[in-house]
């Protein structure tokens, strides 16, 4: 039996919140280390949250827009970024830095699962849905980065990220596409996405570098 | 009696007229500071102009833009930017800096009027209202430094910018609440944004830092 | 007899085909350049390529995408990236980048010729047809320099690039007006920009400086 509209959108909106949640601590994070002002931090982490999820629904032409239609998640961002700024202190940052790996993995995987399954609801091609799973993913931190004034680090530290988040996407339309359940599905795409993250990470796995490029200049 | 649409179109089309010019003119000047080429300053110029407008229409899905539906005003841009190319020169820079201060104030007020006054025509719930007039007031500027590689000067000079046209949206949705005319509204809004403006920079006011930030490397 | 529907779609589809070929070869080697790891390249040549088409599809409110409707197209991107990783070495990247010219002067003008009849098509006015152009060739480049964090070489680099495309625009606007066939108009339009394109840098033409900025730091 299909699930129920009403439960698919349950399932993304769970999905959704945790990973505004953690991106919004990578954001904050970042804008902290490029000494932004007050106001820059509150943006530039609402931007990381809520950014690749609208860019997807941009591009889907999907309104309202999460945050439009749970205002209260604007509240719980900003209200978020205050209270990090009146708690963090600088000898948190070392600890903080470590410990950002952990939400900014788990919402790769979340988004990841989120964006694909939204385009999936719409019926469009297999690869367009990876497409979007890794827009949502990853084009919050890609705009966190270019507001910041870095090349995004998505593109340039060759550390799995995007790939990650790619292998995810296909292992949610594999998983839908052999019967399994929505929210088993999800489930997987996510801690297949988080999971290969993080392994890179503590595994030191790098992507090859273009060796053609050491000589382009 | 409420304004007619008609009455509601007409104040919204007055107010972001203005605020085109004097973002133009703001743009102009950066650009002209950045050494781009005629080309380039045409278009920071009306990114400037248009960015923060349109990116605020993209995300409430309205259309035609307004540039679209009143074609003359991408001519006005243009032609103010050959005027200014032609008339402006070295030594009136450091005059022009200076006066920039008031249209761009003046654009920041206009455009957080018109922005929040187009969310609030969609019945939008007032958190998302606000985040409309920031963006429109704001992520023209920010465009604008973002394409001439520069961190958003709105969330880094530690001045009060956004956080102006936050209170002035707030007081456009407070005005319209306690049964204002939409005229008054418009006015309040517009005026109390620029005035925070203009007197956060005269008053040399800045926006504390986040302390933490400075061990944060 | 106006063409068919079917006929102009036909027309736009081939001309946006060869465009997207040409530009992610273009995006492909300034990521290159930049060392952007292997995920880095795709994602930058697939911004170049379909950023411009995109952005205007974002602003003319059209779904569903080329590259939605043609998801192979995608595919065909991400294999040129592979096969240019694997094949392109070094000591090929000044005959390339030499090489890199013609396709991306012939992008520019396909890509203007298909951008300005999309809005043409619209009915919108000529001012903004001519845009839409613009924005359609140029914009993948603008997308590509602002992510690898540089100021983009159309504003910048004092050669004429967006100005062949303003002027090709303008062309096929006139010649349509001037009663032509849909298929000469996009021809003249698209040879006219890329001719205008590669006769400026052949003959190293540049864009005048506006002299005011020499002074105004």
């Amino acid at each position: 039996m299909p699930p129920s509209p009403v439960a698919v959108s349950a399932a993304l909106n769970v999905v959704e919140v945790a990973a505004v949640l953690a991106f919004a601590i990578s954001g904050l994070l970042v804008a902290a280390d490029k000494k932004l002002d007050a106001v820059g931090v509150c943006i530039v982490a609402g931007l990381t949250a809520f950014g690749g999820g609208t860019v997807r629904d941009v591009l889907l032409d999907r309104r309202p827009f999460f945050w439009v239609e749970r205002p209260q998640w604007l509240w719980g961002v900003l209200l978020l970024c205050v209270a990090a700024m009146l708690v963090l202190r600088a000898r948190h940052f070392a600890v903080t830095r470590k410990a950002i790996l952990w939400p900014d993995a788990l919402g790769l995987g979340l988004f990841t699962a989120n964006g694909t399954q939204a385009a999936i609801d719409l019926n469009l091609p297999a690869v367009v849905c990876v497409l979007m799973g890794v827009i949502t993913s990853v084009f919050g931190g890609v705009l966190r980065d270019v507001v910041c004034n870095d090349v995004p680090e998505a593109f340039s530290d060759h550390r799995p990220y995007a790939i990650c988040s790619f292998v995810g996407a296909w292992a949610l339309i594999a998983a839908e596409a052999a019967g399994w359940s929505l929210w088993a599905s999800l489930l997987v795409a996510t801690a297949l996405t988080a999971s290969l993250r993080l392994a890179a990470v503590h595994m030191n796995i790098s992507i090859p570098p273009w060796d053609a490029g050491g000589g382009g200049k």
